[in-house]
């Protein structure tokens, strides 16, 4: 029998994501820090498996260490840290080692001889632009394997559903670096562990982030987690197919996002890809906190382009409600595009062909004059 | 019953796509002219509907048309024509239909009121980089539905096996809008028509040279076709996996090839994607007939790019035989590159890391200084 033994009204958070990682344990949550040590005290005695959420300091008090002691595992309240207090060999280094998995951390394993970390596994997928048609079958069977999901909410379920046996760690958008640190302690940790991306991981996703938090990493058990990347169908392909063929000739991928570079880095690629006459996507085109750049960067690019160059808005491609737009540089403005639209930009050989439906086709011949 | 009888020994080749159109048909060949129209008129006057392969003028003197004589079809020798003689309305339009779409021509329907064509379906595909994990279930579910399936022949054999009662069209890879021609007369005749290609069909491959043709044709039937194009994981995507995430920032798309566009072109969007600190990703890098404008490339990168930029090499990537190399643009030569290569040039910023296995890593972060 494995009990997790809370003090007080903290740690809350963490007394979840604890028994998420050990579905079959009971939570127990004393009404006083008195009464969590006198709990501690007589389940440790009676021979139960414990994990004592608290002050390492007032478990040890309470639990009284010893040769024989089942094994107690301690957990800081903020989840930082997490300790095998007894009985390390008979489970307890095992019990800690799953838990700073399951929280991302690694345990403070200090007896003798640890086992030989078994490395897990760290795929960062790419689930294409939303719907299962478009997900390459390798990523679909990657993420039917895996322990561990992790991923921004709704990529996360539109990889899903998952199995009871799998756990899935959902995060903010804006937490790529800490994700991927999670992902890597995880994985460590010997656990098989999945970063879903929408569209390809190593185009404005994951992958980049995965590598960075690598990179800068300094547990050397990182590095020796099985480590893939596996692609998928990118916003901007899907975009380009349902409107025709507009990358069918040299292209540039530009994100206008300012966040981790500076504008006028940004202005100086768009004025470079223009005047070297290549198709232009833009991702990350506008967000709340980047409110004028793309009609500036609209701006820069009339300065070279035609205003008659046919421009592709397409939002959430394959997925439910997509939308697909046909418009000209001299027509498009920023309030046509939103942060889940993928702008195209066309060169001066792209064309506009009528559709039997009364929309367009825009395509880019593969001649290019002069 | 339906014969094909065919007049002496020309032909042959037609003769046999006439047989794959039409599997249940004898194949008759008459060892002179004369036997060849006694064979006619025979068969004729016993209500056998009839392909001839040989002059129309030869059939009709032949078969005598009148009101009531059975199907006659005739196909010219080079497989350019075909001609209903008689019994149009008995069938005979209907069989010229069918053999003009597996012909790819239009079928010279003369009889006043022709059915209203039933549009096909046409849909260029990806097959992703080369292995049956990477490629879209939507692109999968569309060749089992195709009635005819064209394109370059590793491509054609990639995508199959097929069924004997799917047409496949193979041809060489140079014959792009002959094959496009092809495809649309396919499915304006009502068949559905898949034409394929590795990675993503709208980088440099067949999707452009589809809408090419469908401009530049002049049958409206093509217009109405129900035209879709499907994406796929492309070349660059794959290789890029495999090294990491080089194309993790912005990042651009260049093919080499000067066939449709000057060389000066070529070296203008290189130097100034380089000049705007863009990863580039190479296509069609080197060919028999291009040998000395991939050295020129990394002259003109090296002018602006310093030596030490990481460049990835990545051949046959998904297929069998696959192989990655990381180099530097100081280092890499023409000769460790072939025409299945991508070539990807990092930019300023890209990174090595060293890799469990003894290679290495390369990957772009998402920021960039400056």
């Amino acid at each position: 029998m494995l009990a997790i033994v809370r003090r007080g009204a903290a740690g809350g958070a963490v007394a979840q994501r604890l028994l998420a990682a050990c579905p079959d344990a009971e939570l127990l949550a004393p009404a006083s820090p008195d009464a969590f040590g006198a709990l501690l005290r007589r389940l440790s005695t009676a021979g139960t498996t414990l994990v004592a959420l608290g002050p390492l300091e007032d478990v040890a008090q309470a639990v009284q260490p010893g040769p024989d002691t089942a094994p107690v595992v301690v957990v800081a309240e903020n989840g930082r840290a997490v300790v095998p207090l007894c009985g390390a060999r008979a489970g307890g280094d095992e019990l800690a080692r799953q838990i700073g998995a399951a929280l991302g951390i690694t345990a403070a394993i200090t007896s003798g001889t640890p086992p030989a970390p078994v490395p897990g596994r760290l795929a960062v997928v790419g689930l294409g632009p939303g719907k299962a048609g478009l997900m390459a079958p390798e990523v679909r069977a990657e993420l039917d394997r895996a322990q561990d999901i992790l991923g921004y909410i709704p990529y996360v379920r539109m990889a899903g559903p998952f199995r009871p046996d799998q756990t899935v760690h959902v995060s903010d958008n804006r937490e790529e670096l800490d994700r991927a640190r999670h992902a890597f302690a995880l994985a460590a940790a010997g656990r098989h562990v999945v970063v879903v991306s929408s569209g390809d991981p190593g185009i404005f996703a994951m992958a980049a982030a995965l590598f960075e938090a690598l990179e800068r990493g300094d547990d050397p058990a990182w590095g020796q987690v099985d480590l893939v990347v596996l692609p998928g169908i990118s916003a901007a392909q899907a975009a380009a197919a349902r409107a025709g063929a507009p990358l069918g000739h040299d292209f540039c991928v530009i994100s206008l996002s300012d966040n981790l570079k500076s504008w006028a880095t940004i202005e100086r690629r768009l004025a470079a890809a223009a005047g070297a006459d290549l198709v232009l996507a833009l991702y990350n085109p506008i967000s709340r906190a980047r409110p004028w750049q793309l009609d500036r960067a609209f701006e820069v690019l009339r300065q070279i382009r035609d205003a008659a160059t046919p421009v592709v808005l397409g939002r959430d491609i394959g997925r439910p409600g997509e939308s697909l737009t046909t418009t000209r540089l001299g027509e498009v403005r920023s309030d046509m595009v939103d942060m889940r639209t993928v702008v195209i930009v066309g060169s001066s050989t792209t064309r506009v062909l009528p559709r039997r439906d009364g929309k367009t086709w825009v395509y880019t011949p593969r001649w290019h004059e002069a």
